[in-house]
């Protein structure tokens, strides 16, 4: 099923409210494509222009509140938000902020106290300046954060978000499943993104935001770079790290294949990565938490090397490419069903590096694959 | 060619120190995906991860140096930047604002201004909380806006890149002729959508960041949507607008198809759009207005129709999807050789909108399409 039902919007909406309530906001001021969405439904890939900004407002009571460009309208009118205002954006001497102070002040008391994400992770989507004018123009009403609530809500998903995850992990399986049929030695790399991401498509991606990947000999340097035309070789390891879309929920793990034979350092280290993962899945269970996963996957991987510059070793999905929580060594996040998370161990060998990731969704038992598990043998081309 | 050669971003560094000088910054500090680029060639589609922050800072005098992650640093490396600090991010407690605190004290004066865009299009992308943070610990330097620097050099393309964004049009050009192969009557609007980002990856497109169209009876409702499920039928306008991108360069136009034979109305709505354009086309000369390409379009439109809900009739093109100018009444920038625009005129046609939308450079002398110019006939499905 496409959408959600306004069942799961009024249930996060309450969610929310409760905890503004307890946090005394008055409301809560969003301007991000995910925050925005979360609380209406509202799915474009218009975003992508950086050039109006969008709001929306959840008061302590009732249905959030929607300023947004007039070109937006129509859509947002297909959502279950009622309340919608619109002005005819891009305005260059006023982009929405009278709009949204009159909104925010019919909708805030005196001395309101205003929340808008600013903690990890979060921006605020519009100028600097109009923010400086928002609040200079709210006068006794406060911008303050929104105390980690949208945070606190988004990290654990719904049933049916955790059904969007798994459908896109599905679509990605599938395009894995067929990288034989377009990757092998002489093949420019930047042919294989380019028919990875078909292939992607092909398997029922509404979109492909996001591709990374390398292929050099016996591993690579770097796991962001946009792909080189150099062909692949006998010898390399190419890995691909799709990030896809079904429905607005994004999949987000990679797999490694060698192209001939893998050498046995590569072979070796390949399977402590399955070990890795492996290891933080078995402990992935409500009370656990993101800093113990860290250290399960690390445990493994300190066996056998030195550690790559990724920062982390695997981290929250969702709506996002990446979410909280972070399995770092500092991150005390206590895992909960509903929790989607990748593992993505990464370890270095012969002065490249191999990385590995797989999805997985937290349970009241258990947890779940949501990629393809894998094999501790790299697939060869 | 990929990429620049150095000579690009040092000229690009020494254009915006004399304007930082004239404005009396110490530095600018940069914090998203293009300005980043602009002055670094530093290309990734790792920013698709909302996770880290990222900052480049632009000093007064001397090459730009980069504050950012250590996942990025060996691809950073690849780039004309010497001077690369890096740290483990994600970092909870500190996510580089004591890296970046420490550098811009080093590159600074004591009471020196750092400029950061915050204009229209703009946003900061960091925590808010850091923002402020940064503003304490940085005690008598003060972070101020960067006086329309970004915008001022961003709205004027160089040769090389105008070469990238004229490649992605062709790429995007030859998708759009390929369309009567995935459209006709009976196939879904989201096998539609599917198809045409196979055709663009088949074409040439690195990725397809945009896309967004409609196809309804006449019209359609909405620019922004995406696709539905439903069938292609008789009558139907299937409109699709594209953003690809090649070598980090953006192309952004639109075709229409009529599915069977079109009405009479959308025919004559349909060349009125194609004449709307074309006036805009004939004035873009260096020293006319971008106020004044709206009022060349509107003039057409208003003979036929009211106008959308879209809030412009055209826009710049770049690194972005959309950028600085805005075709709207109150947009006096001036047009330059070198700048690249969209013109995009919609109409109201029987309680549906149509929409077209053509790439042009501007020169010394008549502009340029870049997208291949279409007639005033639309092609039938």
């Amino acid at each position: 099923m496409r959408g959600f039902e306004p069942a799961e919007f009024s249930a996060r909406t309450e969610r929310a409210q409760v905890m503004m309530n307890a946090a005394g906001l008055s409301a809560l001021l969003l301007t991000t494509e995910t925050d925005v969405r979360y609380f209406t439904g509202y799915l474009t890939r218009f975003w992508e222009s950086p050039t109006r900004p969008w709001f929306l407002i959840l008061p302590v009571a009732g249905k959030p509140v929607a300023v947004i460009p007039s070109i937006g309208a129509s859509l947002m009118g297909q959502t279950w938000i009622d309340d919608i205002r619109t002005w005819s954006s891009p305005d260059l001497q006023d982009d929405g902020v009278s709009l949204l102070t009159d909104a925010l002040t019919e909708l805030t008391p005196l001395k309101g106290r205003i929340g808008m994400p600013d903690g990890h992770e979060t921006h605020a989507r519009m100028p600097v300046s109009d923010i400086e004018r928002l609040r200079n123009r709210l006068g006794s009403r406060h911008i303050t954060g929104d105390h980690g609530i949208l945070r606190q809500l988004r990290i654990v998903k719904s049933e049916a978000e955790i059904a969007k995850i798994e459908t896109a992990c599905a679509i990605a399986g599938r395009a894995f499943a067929r990288v034989p049929e377009i990757a092998r030695a002489g093949v420019p790399l930047d042919e294989v993104f380019r028919g990875f991401q078909i292939l992607c498509l092909e398997e029922g991606a509404d979109w492909v935001p996001y591709l990374a990947g390398g292929a050099e000999q016996g591993g690579y340097s770097d796991v962001i770079s946009p792909a080189s035309s150099s062909p692949l070789e006998d010898g390399d390891v190419l890995m691909l790290d799709t990030g896809l879309v079904w429905d607005g929920y994004f999949s987000d793990f990679d797999r490694n294949w060698s192209v001939g034979p893998a050498n046995p350092d590569v072979k070796s280290a390949y399977a402590r990565l399955i070990e890795a993962s492996d290891a933080a899945f078995e402990i992935a269970r409500p009370g656990a938490t993101a800093a113990e996963l860290f250290h399960a996957i690390n445990t493994v991987l300190t066996k056998a090397s030195e550690s790559t510059d990724a920062g982390r070793l695997g981290h929250g999905l969702g709506m996002s490419l990446t979410e909280w929580p972070s399995l770092i060594p500092t991150d005390q996040t206590v895992l909960e069903p509903g929790m989607v998370l990748t593992l993505e161990p990464g370890i270095a060998v012969g002065g490249k590096i191999l990385v590995h990731e797989e999805n997985i969704v937290v349970t009241d038992d258990v947890p779940r694959f949501i990629s393809p598990r894998i094999g501790p043998e790299m697939i060869q081309l």
